[in-house]
């Protein structure tokens, strides 16, 4: 074990030369960022955040984020303003640079190879400050500075292989691990090893309260407490810089128990592959067709334009619209999936594809109002104990089926990627060459299969 | 309309030939009877009972049921020894016979072509001293007699129009109208037509008491009328003779709402078809097949030696359990049908005849004891939510599935028709040449459409 740990992190831990590389590139940063705020004659500090600030970053990963930080007093909208100004300038002067769009405005800035965003915040002293998302970027960096205890490999391990078992970030539409809780777990439990044996007992003992909020602040932290056991997650990790917070809010019970499954395979027989998994094995998903006796449908579009924080959730929903409009409809659908390549899709994995033209309809007592309407409307019926029933015609391939269904606007579907649904193809046990592997993984299971 | 009901009730009032020759024969088989009692000196007064001695028999149809009546007081043992003795003895001298059973044993004779049946009972004066099921027979003739008041054609054109319709009959297949039941309705109402013009007031005002029991013995008929509410029939007639009992008990909804709409279609167009129906017109039932989409699927078996009313409401147990016991499995089955020719059948017109091979497994919640037992148990295991799922095999063909239901014993049968249905053979979308008539009905649902 201590040898395969080893090994990983020698692949995983920035050479020396790549350190001193990242060291000055920040220096050269910095600089620029401090030359153009002092032309604008601004009172903010840059300050650096995220992994390379904390020394917990893998090698190869080095995107830099530099806060600009503004003082508390500053008017929200003069922060934005200001902000957006003094980053393009610093954009502007480190090379190529876009606008980018989260709670506020940021830039993305090209800089001798190294991404680099500039952020504007608030420079805050401390939680009651904060005012804006990205402001407490810079007091965890802080917090974790003083805290790691040099234990940044443990971090790089923990963080590698969250990334391997495809459980590290906390998008939305990944809902896992973030950088700042992988560190916060090395922190509490100690070592890489120490937070895989904890798998379960993570489960047990929920709450992670190490700046002892529990204590401090009773009251605000009790309400974290509450919220957060009330939402049902897996974890709640009382954030060290705001007792407000559950750094852990983001992580779904399925990404965690990928975690604690993952972490007894481990521990049980521990190989390289956790952290470097191996493409899975790609077979024919026509064969699986074959061998499961389903049929795929999917329907493919002109992917939106939109980000994947945007994009993937409104696909979710989608997908899980179709799945309980094609059930009302008798056909069942046994598993969604979604995602994009060239375009987007939806796939859906159903029982059948062709079903058969009647239902039964079942009317009312027959000797009613009603029950002489339905007797009169209808060219055959029949009595059932004291109902009339008839049968009625109803379209009978799924295509056809769906397409009636979004005429008809049966189908939950995201706001932003209706249109494109609308006009989707949709393609019945076939799928492009781009998109067979992804339909492989999903009919096999291996997309999921725990085991695979 | 008018000449419409005197030209149906030329064709179905007996002939003065035959009411001659009826009454002769009654006479003869009387002076049989008498003379075999008196040769065994028993204490007995033959009755003739039935439509034969109310006069309300349709033409050719003239079964001779002569009640053999015992004083009260005869010990039920002795009833039955001695009756069947006294019948067999009359038979014999009739001619043929042989017995039948029914609560008791009874003789059915044949005498130059006239079906004879043969019946102890109890010779009792009123309700108090019914004994056994046959002892009301008597009663019934009598007080019919008294007050059908030259009603007799209109009973025979209701009888008929029943019959017509197919709601004749107070077996437990059948579940219709009784020959007592249409004789009281036309006391009550006046006439054929008055029946059927109070088609949907027989709904609202649901008790008919022509003796006036609720009246005379309001406790009892009280009783009797909680009764057959609480039991949601749709018609209370209390037996004129009997307040504990309700005339139309075996009528279902299902046959009284057939002539429900068939006495409004008769009001709006009166045509003989209603009195003499013509064949079903008879269509390819595997067209039927092939328009619907359906698939039929028929268990073909010997007949089981039973009577009628034990046969055929095991047939349809049967066919209910197999309609439940494949809803479980998966098949969608719109109707059932059942019955017998040479052979006993059930069909059972389903969705499809294969599925696909895999279900969904939902499994526990993942962080639980049994949740690392599913893990450890299945091949391919992943999560959503908390759960963790799998995939099964399953059978595929409805064949297949009906024979391990059927070998786990987990379709609810007929306990007498099990083991023929144990043995069935199972068609699908193919019936011999004696069932294709019945198959085109059942799926084309002409055998039961109100409009048909």
């Amino acid at each position: 074990m201590k040898e395969l740990l080893d090994q990983v992190l020698k692949e995983i831990k920035p050479s020396k030369e790549e350190r001193e590389l990242v060291e000055k590139i920040k220096g050269e940063v910095e600089g620029i960022a401090r030359e153009i705020i002092a032309a604008f004659g601004y009172d903010v500090e840059p300050y650096f955040v995220g992994s390379l600030a904390k020394d917990t970053y893998l090698a190869g990963d080095h995107d830099i984020d530099l806060f600009l930080a503004f003082p508390p007093e500053t008017p929200l909208e003069e922060l934005r303003e200001r902000g957006l100004g003094l980053a393009k300038a610093i954009g502007e002067k480190l090379g190529k640079y876009e606008v980018a769009y989260a709670e506020h405005p940021y830039v993305r800035a090209l800089y001798r190879g190294f991404k680099v965003d500039l952020v504007p915040c608030y420079n805050v002293r401390d939680w009651r400050e904060v005012k804006t998302a990205v402001d407490r970027s810079i007091l965890h960096t802080k917090w974790i500075l003083k805290h790691l205890n040099s234990k940044n490999d443990e971090v790089r391990l923990l963080k590698k292989f969250f990334k391997g078992i495809n459980v590290y970030g906390s998008e939305i539409y990944i809902k896992g691990f973030s950088g700042y809780l992988t560190e916060l777990l090395i922190i509490k439990y100690g070592s890489f090893l120490k937070v895989l044996e904890n798998h379960d007992f993570m489960l047990r003992q929920k709450i992670i309260d190490l700046e002892g909020w529990l204590k401090k602040e009773p009251e605000v932290a009790m309400k974290t407490v509450k919220r957060e056991a009330d939402a049902d997650v897996p974890l709640i990790v009382i954030d060290p810089v705001d007792p407000r917070r559950n750094v852990a809010s983001a992580l779904s019970w399925e990404k965690f128990g990928i975690f604690y499954f993952k972490a007894k395979q481990f521990l049980e027989k521990p190989t390289r592959e956790f952290f470097f998994p191996e493409h899975k094995q790609i077979g024919d998903y026509k064969k699986v067709l074959r061998e499961k006796g389903t049929k795929l449908v999917t329907l493919l579009f002109k992917k939106p334009d939109l980000i994947d924080d945007l994009l993937l959730p409104q696909l979710e929903k989608s997908a899980k619209g179709f799945m309980k409009a094609l059930e009302l409809q008798g056909f069942r659908v046994f598993e969604t999936h979604w995602g994009y390549k060239d375009k987007a899709f939806i796939m859906l994995e159903v029982d059948r594809v062709e079903r058969s033209r009647i239902e039964i309809k079942p009317g009312p007592e027959f000797f009613t109002e009603r029950g002489l309407r339905f007797y009169s409307k209808n060219q055959k019926v029949w009595i059932r104990g004291k109902r009339l029933y008839s049968e009625k015609v109803v379209k009978e391939g799924i295509v056809d089926v769906i397409r009636e269904l979004l005429e008809k606007n049966q189908v939950s579907l995201g706001k932003q990627v209706k249109e494109y649904i609308m006009r989707a193809d949709i393609l019945i046990n076939f799928v492009p060459p781009e998109l067979s592997d992804e339909a492989y993984l999903f009919l096999s299971r291996e997309k999921w299969n725990l085991k695979g």
